[in-house]
Formats: structure tokens, C-alpha cells, sequence
């Protein structure tokens, strides 16, 4: 028996709705879901997998029922093709194994028109916000109905766009009910709509997206309200994890860092909506900022964004750190990153979704702080260091484990 | 006023007494400390320098009273002339500045003959082991009493040599003084002739190297009967810094590594002499055992260092960490470490000797395994990983600090 | 139409013999053609697809028959499957578009026992050389006969194992016969009698590997004799392409090479028998001498195989070239090459049979020299420099084509 | 003796004029000239210091007397020591060896204002382009009747500044000087007034940098005038250098290039100036333009200049190669060049001054096609690949030596 196994116990069903059903990381995450649970290939990469958080009582990925939105109008069966096409990461075997379920879950997907407006330039014609949070319901209503689920977690994977102006109405509760009722499209951007949803609905939120939202204070003014748990920003999956799992080293070791330049490359769906200037805004920030929260001061620290459409899916990232030793000698580091997107983030959901279904068990309400590791821009937390943010989490797993956690502090993990 | 000027109250000047004192590494911190000390350079690379150490009551820089032996009959002037000229990282300003004091410091080097025996074909001619460490200790007198010094920590930075074959006699002082006087050659390695002297002289004793003694139950055993301090092995630079580093983001992430290849070029004197296979033996354990403690398995790992003269102390490594992810999908990720071994070694020298000198006056005897952090097999320490290491010895600090160390766990440090 | 669908008018099928017939790069090679022949692929990797070749009269990949020998007793699907799922390379739906053909090929695969003896140390109870090479006569024969083929093209993939003892009677064919005649397995490898057998059964023979036998003046004279061509050793595929690409670089800007140090890493079963030292002798002596043929000196220049079993067939090599510029500044460029063995070498193998029959038929006899920019160690020609070895091989096109190749010179050969 | 020594007869003296002289390139070349004239450095980095150009009539490097413009206004000295400093590539020992030369040629380099207008945007208050032509002309003669020099080769080594506006006037030798007359800004930019001064005064021109005019007709038709030679754009010292020696490797084995994404990161001065987007258009342009003429199809190919102030001149490329092969699979190639613009791009400079008064004295006019190796776009010649640019400079070369050159066309050139 291993952690992916255990069931809650009286209800084991859990719904997992996604915004953006059809893209690469959702395929991915319901193909590897069901292969792994299925036994046609191990649970690496789910950090939900190894100890201690495979003694928590989180819910098995067999005991996952999948739905959600996308603008794509289908079927699932042929993103799952495209993906095993494009990027030869799932093989054809398993993709074989899993048709079936693949299928099914197709019918709990909706398609929505796209409704991806710039909130600089809204498109017109489009249904009210109202209609739009109120339709959004509607479909996770249905979801839960349809199967009679008594928990459902909502993970926000749809393309980044740029965030809308400032207005103090995001505040509180009341004020963005009324820039909703007043159909403001240039102070409410469509993450903010699944976002308002989910929370009316009573379901969990994660942002595994630069998409705005969840730093808003009437947002956690909701949550509260509803009593359901929320995090985000922008799942931490290549560059960003590598420099926040590397910089503390230059630190500890006073070797000043004179600058640490990233450029990605990258040439899926993604990587396409980036290369939009207006687009990108928020992930450069989210990836540019990490490094001051480590090192304590600011290094010269550019992060460029490309899109190379031949890569697909597999992210190549380089960097260099240009450094200062003894002497105020420069020396140099690069390291380069190859890995399939999908492949690495898959998976940081399926522990988001476990976790967050976890902690709702659990009564936790608002940002879920111990979530810090899987995300470039964690809410409310102010430790960019992976490492600590990996401890805060192992810590939070083995107070609810009923260990001492002093008494692991120093012992190895694995 | 920064932490490099705190000197202890009663008897600033503390005695450095290095075994290899005309070599790259050694000249590079003599240097360093003098330009620091006349502010020619920053003090960049120095970890006592940063907060909480800084704090600490540290030996300054200023008060640091340098001597040794080296089997280069000199003069150190020629060697730092030899630093500058091969290695372009002190530059000509800095080395005329501190002319006058590499010129002092020389009249307490001792030149010695080239005593590297390899234990396993032990050089015929050579004095008896017992004359050679009485020689040792000679000199090391001499050094205190022509100084007047109270305190002298011995620091071991000679080349890496065979470890001699196993005895049972290591197990105790009387066994290790039994094999001096029967002058085995064959079990006793130069290494631990100084190692043995420094001890007998009440002097705390720093293994830089990977050469043998320091895991000796004898050697504990003379430590603690003379009650003080000491520790090894092998000082963690540059590519076992970045694996300890970087390897548990694999493991928290449940990355599954499935080969670390490491690739070491180097052209200094350690390189040529790590050349000859024996001679690299102790130095591949050191560099391939690091993983399995971290990882919590043994993945493929190569270890290669070659022998390349142009990089001189330039060392290059290149790492290809091939790691396996969701659905099994094989990933890479590759580094290259561009730095001087001298300018990367130096400051941890000064670091250990201004720590250990701290941990003797605080009465501290035997292993100091706070400071697993600086080497590549930290004695009588399973943790590897380098985050784990730092923070053991941050809470270390805060402890004589008299600071709460859990009310700072979760802060950043800088 | 393009120049793969070219077949010489009398009698379009031309045999290719394989020794090593179910290994990665044959089982490759014959997928591809069949796969290109269908339409299932384009013909990337063929140099003989592009201008000027696909003007010869070559013949076409849908024209060949391919039969050989092998350790592994098959069958050739199970090959097949094996490279799909080790590798990833061939696509599943390419895989079984071909599979009827890979039936039929199966049939023309004999099992022969390892006869892979280490002439430094014969294995005892093999059967006398002379019953070797009559058999793989035979089985020559065997194979023609079956088909009335006209022409055989062999060529040797075989592992790379030691070579023999130097002797005078290599020097001869008499000697050799001789050598055969008195079974001296210390002085006759395997690759030799392979060879052998082809020349004396009247058929072109490439080496595509280290294996010894092509530059022994007995096999001259005996190619002479029987009025065919032959060529090689060892493939040039991946690291060594790139300096021979590159090196000229350096040496046209007077750009001091101080060291190329190269390291390759591959997990196939070249890699595993690489990783005994004896075998890689010849793969080393290969990779190391063409630096000094095109730069007109001798750098420091290493090259590290290392045997990494999780990269399959997918080779990685990195390397460091350090050089010294304008007022003997040093500078450095790195490269990684990340490809996969069996397709960059099958491409090759197929280029080779083409070529190798166009020169059999246009009458050419003993070392084709204008294929040398194939191999690592070209046969009888002294230029390493890739360009110019290409430069060389399309004049030889041009001159077949009756063009004229000063008018070519300089015009760009896209 | 070697090729720098040989000294034109009859008047051994060349002036050189830089356009830049304080720059950090104009300085590294009359340092290293001076340098290697006293034996202080090897020839390294130096094309004409190789066979077979070494056989050429060239003018001694100890014959070059330099001069020129720029808007530094000095003096050299603290150039040359800002370049040490900063660069740490001419060593101090070197410096102070040519110390008094720099000071010499330090009273033929005039101080000019900032006249670096941006033609879109031209700055009021300058004087007309007539006033800063004639001006440029008598600078020019002073230095010319100054040394009663007979031959005087001009170098443009300005910053990177935007083109002009089209404008049909500058097809002809009257078309430009109406523009001149009219002080047409907006047409006109300042290394046109350079150009024109040049060749106005008779002097052999070089444009090392990316700014306009060598490619207009009207230029031409001056220099047909005139009767002296001129060449251009942009000196190939790094990326682009690496990417003409590596792309045909490409082609010719039929590896279909998919994208080719190069990364500069920079700090100089020149980094500084291309950080402004208009300023780098032209640059950009002669980087990306090189693929598509080897390949003979364009592939992605994007080109990124990142500013990196702590760099200073070590420029750091990194280019990835993402290609495909055999059965469509594709593979990566990825190199980084680390070397110091300065000393890349000097001994260029100083081969093209030699090989241009060459010319000038053999009696050539217009565009020195010979020279296209040294350049990103290289005027009136179609062919990019940079083994191809070289066998015709070296061809050139023996057909002043009388050799015939076919008899070396396919033996290796060291």
C-alpha cells in the first residue's frame, strides 16, 4: 500500500474542476492520473507521493473525478493525441490504456466561448460579467449534481493575460459585486470570474496561472465568508524552481551575485500567448522577483521569454550567474534546464488538489500558506528560499501527522 | 565597524599555522586577509562576515598571525607572484600593497623536505616517523614562542595523497603512538604526522584536504585527552557545493535522479597531482558519496576529474543531472561552474580558522560538526545536504548569541 | 520524383549485408528506409538526398534488400520494439507500418555464435578462422543466391573490440591467407575475417566502426585483386563531427587551442562495451588525432567516454575548448551535443551503401577517398577538416555529373 | 622573421585614423600593437600573422601610426587603464611597457563633440553636415601632413547607431553631396559623414560597425571616383563568427535546422548603446541574415542582446540549435562563447588595415570582397559560410603570392 491508495473514508470522491480541461497540463495530469492509478507507470513527480505526506489521509488519484471548462470545443481524445504527437512524453501504450477513461471524462467538460478579453481592450459583444460568473456556477453546480459530489477543487490552467487596472473596489467583498453588477471588463479580468465562482460555490481555488485575483483583499474577504481555503500565483515548475532551489547557496556563502540572467525557451500554447508583450507582465514579474527575497539585495536579474514553436512543449531555460568571490573575483555559473512543461506541472496539481482537499478537511480558510514550494509568487508568504518553503511544508504535514517536528528537524527527509 | 574587526579582548592575536603555506590556496588567503584587513578588497566569499557570525566575538582578520611549513623552499613573495601571473585574480595593485607583509609572514614558513610518501611504496632514506613529528611539534613551538602566542590552529593543505592500508592500531592513541615508534610508514600517511603533532601541541587542527586521520578513533581519543578541538575533510568548493545544494529540489519534487555525471577539469598542482589514479581515490569517494545522502538512493554517478594545465587554478566542472518525471518522462538539466579553486578555498580557510579558534575558547573538544557546511565529507555528520548544513551552523551561532533560535527558523536570513 | 527514387535501369535491388544486423543503428537504418520509401518520413539525414547526389544515379532506398548476421538471435521486431521503447525515436505508428517488412528482412538475419574473442586473449574452443571466414562466405552466398542479386554492398557495425598484434604478414594477401591458414586468432580479429569474406566473395565493404583490418596493405592488395571498393573506420556521427567542423575556425584566426577536452557520455551497448578500456583504444585514438590535422599542432586535447546506462542510445557529449586570443588573452567556448546514436548513424550507413555501389559500379576499386567525410579516421586521406572533406565529395559528384566543378566553387551549395 | 616584420620599401609608414580612437576596441589594438612590436605578446588573434598571408608585402605592425576622433576627450592613457581594469585583459606589466607610446599617440587623437544623432530624431544646434565633413577632412590631413604620411587607412569604430530614412539620393556621388548641401539629417547620419570625409580625402575605408553607407550606390561611384577601396559591415568576432563556422555542418549532413536561438549578454559600452532598441536594428539584422543564406531555407532564428553591465566587455553567447534527423527526431546542439569583445574584434581591425592598404597599394577600387570573412554582412558577397569566406581570402592571397592555387586548394592550410 502506498499514500496515492489512501481514501478518505467516508466519502472517497473527490471533483476536480478545471478551467482550461482540454489544454497540455490538464491532459497530462487526468493521463497520468489514471495510468498511475491503473499501474502503467510510477508516481514520480508527485511530491504528495513520498514521505511524510504519504501518511496523510489525502484522497487517492483513482478516487479523482475530473471535469471543467475550455475554449477549445474538443474532444479530449484529441488533445490527448496532440500531446503524445507533439511532445512523445505519454507513450502510445498507455495513452491506449486510458481511451476509455479519457472518454468519460470528456463528458464532463464544457465548452465555453472564448472569453479571454484584455482588460486594456475588452472585446465587445461579450455576455455581462454576471452572466458569465452566474453561467460559471451553473456548470460547477451541474458538475457536482451530476455526480453527487460532496467536494469539489477548482484549478485555474487557462493562458496568462495581462492583469486590470488598479481600483481600490477590489478591496473588499461588496466592492467587486459591484464592478461585476457594472460589467467593469477593464477592472475584472476573466480569472477573476472563475475565481468568484468557485468561491460562490463553496469550492477550494488554486491559481496555478499569473492570472490576477487571489491577492485581492475582497477576494480573501469571500473565502472567509464561505469558510473555503484558496492559493496561488503561477505554479513553480523550471527556471524559477532551479534559482529558488540554488540562490540561497550564494548567500550562505557570501559570494555576491553581480547578476543572475534567464532567458526561457519555449514553443507551446504557452510560450504563444507570451509572446505577447502585455501577456508576459506578470510571470516576468513573478520570476524576477524571487531573487531579492533570497539574497537581500536586488542583482542585476533580466529573465527573457521566447518562443521557439519547434520546441513545443519541452522548455529549454539557460542561465548565467555572474558572481563575486574573495578577492571580489568574478566567476560564473550556467546551468541549463530541459523538461516538458506538462510533465512538470501535471503533477504539482494532483499535490495542489490533494493538499487543498486536505486542508479544507481540515478547516483551513484563506491563503494556504504551507502551499509556498509549489508556486513562483506564493500569497502571504514572504520566503522565496524552496528549501525553507519545502521544511514549512513537511513541518505543516507532520504536525498534522501528530509527530515532533523538532525531532525530524535535521534528520534526512527520504 | 563590521564583524572582520571584533577581535577577542584578552589576546587578539591568533596563530594560523598552514601545512602547504606556499602553495595557491594558502598564498591566496594570506593575501586576502592582509587587503581586507587594509580594505583593498571587500570581503566578499567570507561567510563569517555575513549576519548572525558577524556577530559572533571572531578573531579579526587584522589579528591573524600567519606561519607554517611548505616543501616549496620559496620565497612566498615567488608564489603570490605566481598566483598573479598564472591566475589573473589578485590584481598587481593589491599584491604591491601587501609586499611588505607576504615578506614578513615568509621568516615563519619553514621550508621541509618532500615528505609525500605514498603508504603504499613508502620513499627509502626518509627520517623515522617519531623524528618527523618531533620535528613538527619543534616547529610549532618555535612559531608560538617566538610570537608569544596563546592560540594556533593548525590548517592541513597539503596535496591529496593514498590513504595508508587499514590497521586496527588507528583505534587508539596508544595504537597510533605505537606505529610512530615502529615507524610504519605503510600505516601512518604524512597527512597524520601533522595531524598528530598540532594535537600533542594543544594546537586545534583543520583537515582541508581529503588525506587521512581525522575519522581515526585514536586521533578522537588524543583530541580529547588534550581537550581540543578539530575537523574535516576535504573543503567543499565547487561541484560538490552545487550538488549538495541542488540535489534535494529532485528530492522534494520527487524528481527521480537516474544519472549525476560529473565532469571536473582542472590544471593547478591538486590537479596534476590528482592525475595518478591513487592519489584521486580518497577525493571520487568524497565527491560520489554525497548523493545517496541526500537522495535517499543510489543513482548512477560518475565522478571524473581531468587533468587540463591551460585552465590552471581555473577549475571547470560540468554536470548532466538526467532525472526522471511524471509518466516516467526522462529530463535534464546541466551545469558548468567556472571558478578559481584558490579564490573559491580561501575564504573558507579563514572561515574555519576564525570558527575553530571560537569553538576552542569556548571550550568545545573534539569533532565540531557545526561546521559540516565546509566540507565534502563532514566527519561524524550523515547530513549532506548543504541547506540543512547551513542552518545547522546559523543555529549554532544563535545559540552563543543567546538568540531564540526557533523564533528565526522560518526568517530569511539576510 | 525526388533522388531517392532514382534506381540504376539493369537491375534495380542491390544487397546490403550487415554484420550486426539487429543491433540499434541496422534495426534504425532498416526501419528508416522502409519508413522513407513508404512516405512515412522525409529523408532528413541523407546527404546523398540532397544536390548535387540526388543527381547520381543512385539507387533507390525502396531497391534495397537487406540480410546479415548477428549475435542476437532475434527476432528483428523484437529489436525494433526495443529501440522504440528505449529511445523513443521511431514513433509507434511508424513502427507497425513496417512491421511486415521487418518479418521478411528477419528472414535474411543468421544467428552467428559471439565470436567476439579479445586477440590480446582468444577464447578457447572456437571454431579454426578458416571455417569462419568459409561460413560467412556462405552465407554471402547464401543470401545473393536467394535473391539473384547482382551486387552486395557489406558493412560492419560491429562492436568495437581490441585490435590485434601488429605483424608483418599483414602486409600481404599471402600473409594473411597465411595468417587465416594457421588459425592465429592472437593476429586475425573478427572485423578482419568479416572483411575478408566480403572481399573474397567479390563485395564492396565499409567499416563503419573502429575495427581493425582496412588499412592492412594485405586487404589492399586483395581488394585490388578482386577489382572492388572498400572504406572506413568509424563513423563520424557526433562529437568529433563538430571539431572537425569547428577546429578550422580557430585555426584561421590564429586562435591559440590550449586545450579541447571533450567528454562523451551514451548509455548503448557501445557505451557498454566502450567501458572496458581495451576496447575503446582505437574509438580514443580516432576521436584525439584529428585536432592536429587541422590545426597544425598539437593542443592538449583528452576525450572521456563514460558509459551512463539511463541515457539508452541518447549520447551527450561536452566540450571545452580553451584558447588564447589577441595579447594571449584566454578565452573559452563549450558545446553540448545531445543526439541520438543510432540516428545520426543510420542515415550515414545508408549514404555509404549508395555511394559505395555508385563507385563499384563506375569501377572504382580499393579506398574510396572520397567518402572521408563519413568517418572519424579516414582511410588513406591526411584532411580532417570537415568542410573541406565535403568540398571534396561534391566535386567528386560534380565530376560524375559532368560538371564543371571550378564554375562551383564558390556558389553556395544549397 | 615572421610576416609582421616585413616592411613595405619604399615608405614604410601607414597611418590608421580611428573613428573611436578611445574606445575600448581602438585602444586594446594600438596597446597589442605596440605590445607585440616590443615582444611584449605572441602574434595570436592576428589572420595575417598565419600563412599564407604572412608571405604578403604587409606593413609592419611596428610601421602602423595611429590616430583619430573621438568624443572621449581623453586622454588615451585613462582609456587604456580603464580597460585593464575593468576587462583585466592587458596585464599591468604590458601596460606600463607601452606606456609612453600611448601617451604619444594620444596627441593625434582630437576630441570631437557628441555628434551621434539619432536621424529620427536629429539633435538641434549642430553644425551642418558640410561644416562636419569639411572638419573631418581637415583633421584628416593634419594627421596626414603632421607625419607626412603617404598612405592613411580610415576605421570606423563607433557606437551602433539607427539608419536613415531611404532615400533615392543616395544612388549617386551628386545625389549624396545635395543631401550634404541641404544638411539633411534625417538622410544623412554621422558615419556617412565619416565615409565621405574618408574618401573625399582618398583614404582606403573601413566600416567595423553596423552604421549605414557602405552599401550605397553613391559611395560607390566616390570611390570609383577616387580610386580607393572600401569594405564593410560589422566585424564577425563572436556568435555570428561561431554560427557561419558550425551552420553548413548542417546542411551538408542534411540535419534540417527547426530553430536556432542565440542569446548575447553583454556589458560594454556597445551593450549600453544597443540596450536602446532603434540602436540595435541594424545589428540584429546582420546576425539573423547569415542562416538563410548557408541552409538555403530560414529557419526560426531568433537573436537576443541582453545588457549585463557586470560583464563589462567579456561578451557570453548562448545559442541553442534545435534540429531535426533521421526518421524526423529531433536533437539540440547547444554551445557558449565567452570571450572579450575587445580582444575578438582588435586584431581584426589590424588585419583589415594591412590587407587594405595591400589593396590600395595593388590598385583595387570599390568593395574588397576578399575581406568578407571579417564581416556579419559583408558587402557585395552572397556567401555566408565562413570555411568558403576564407579559402577565397586565402585563394586572394596566393594569387599575389603567384602561386598556383589550385595546387593548395585541397591540402590543409596550417
Amino acid at each position: 500500500m502506498n499514500g496515492l491508495a489512501t481514501a478518505h473514508p467516508d466519502d472517497a470522491t473527490l471533483g476536480v474542476w478545471l478551467v482550461g480541461a482540454r489544454g497540455d497540463i490538464a491532459t497530462t495530469l487526468m493521463v497520468g492520473a489514471r495510468a498511475i492509478a491503473a499501474g502503467l507507470s510510477s508516481d514520480s513527480g508527485l511530491t504528495t507521493a513520498r514521505p511524510p505526506f504519504d501518511g496523510l489521509p489525502l484522497t487517492a488519484l483513482a478516487d479523482l473525478r475530473f471535469g471543467g471548462v475550455d475554449i477549445d470545443d474538443g474532444p479530449l481524445w484529441r488533445s490527448a493525441l496532440g500531446v503524445y504527437q507533439r511532445s512523445r512524453t505519454i507513450d502510445r501504450e498507455t495513452l491506449d490504456a486510458v481511451a476509455a477513461d479519457i472518454e468519460v471524462i470528456d463528458n464532463d467538460i464544457v465548452h465555453v466561448p472564448d472569453m479571454a478579453w484584455d482588460p486594456g481592450a475588452p472585446i465587445p459583444g461579450l455576455p455581462s460579467l454576471r452572466l458569465l460568473v452566474d453561467g460559471l456556477r451553473a456548470r460547477l453546480q451541474a458538475f457536482r449534481h451530476r455526480h453527487g459530489l460532496a467536494r469539489v477543487v477548482v484549478v485555474n490552467l487557462m493562458s496568462s493575460l495581462p492583469h486590470p487596472a488598479l481600483s481600490p473596489s477590489r478591496d473588499t467583498r461588496a466592492g467587486i459585486e459591484a464592478l461585476i453588477d457594472a460589467d467593469r471588463k477593464d477592472l475584472i479580468s476573466p480569472s477573476v470570474c472563475y475565481l468568484w465562482a468557485a468561491l460562490l460555490e463553496g469550492c477550494p481555488y488554486i491559481n496555478f496561472t499569473p492570472n490576477a485575483g487571489t491577492d485581492w483583499a475582497g477576494v480573501a474577504e469571500l473565502a472567509e465568508h464561505v469558510r473555503v481555503p484558496f492559493y496561488g500565483d503561477d505554479g513553480k515548475t523550471g527556471e524559477t524552481l532551479i534559482k529558488t532551489a540554488l540562490a540561497h547557496m550564494f548567500a550562505y556563502r557570501n559570494l555576491r551575485v553581480l547578476s543572475w540572467e534567464g532567458v526561457n525557451l519555449l514553443g507551446n500554447n504557452d510560450g504563444r500567448m507570451l509572446n505577447e508583450p502585455r501577456n508576459r507582465t506578470a510571470k516576468l514579474h513573478n520570476k524576477e522577483q524571487v531573487l531579492s527575497g533570497i539574497l537581500g539585495y536586488e542583482p542585476h536579474a533580466g529573465v527573457t521569454i521566447n518562443y521557439v514553436p519547434s520546441l513545443g512543449d519541452w522548455k529549454t531555460a539557460w542561465d548565467l550567474i555572474h558572481f563575486q568571490g574573495f578577492l571580489d573575483v568574478p566567476m560564473c555559473m550556467q546551468f541549463t534546464w530541459q523538461g516538458c512543461d506538462s510533465i512538470l506541472a501535471a503533477p504539482l496539481v494532483l499535490d495542489l488538489v490533494r493538499l487543498t482537499d486536505f486542508a479544507a478537511r481540515s478547516g483551513e480558510v484563506g491563503p494556504m500558506r504551507q502551499l509556498a514550494a509549489f508556486f513562483k509568487n506564493p500569497l502571504a508568504v514572504a520566503e522565496m528560499d524552496f528549501h525553507r518553503q519545502c521544511a514549512d511544508l513537511i513541518a505543516y504535514a507532520r504536525r498534522h501527522l501528530g509527530e515532533d517536528t523538532q525531532a525530524h528537524a535535521d534528520a534526512p527527509t527520504p
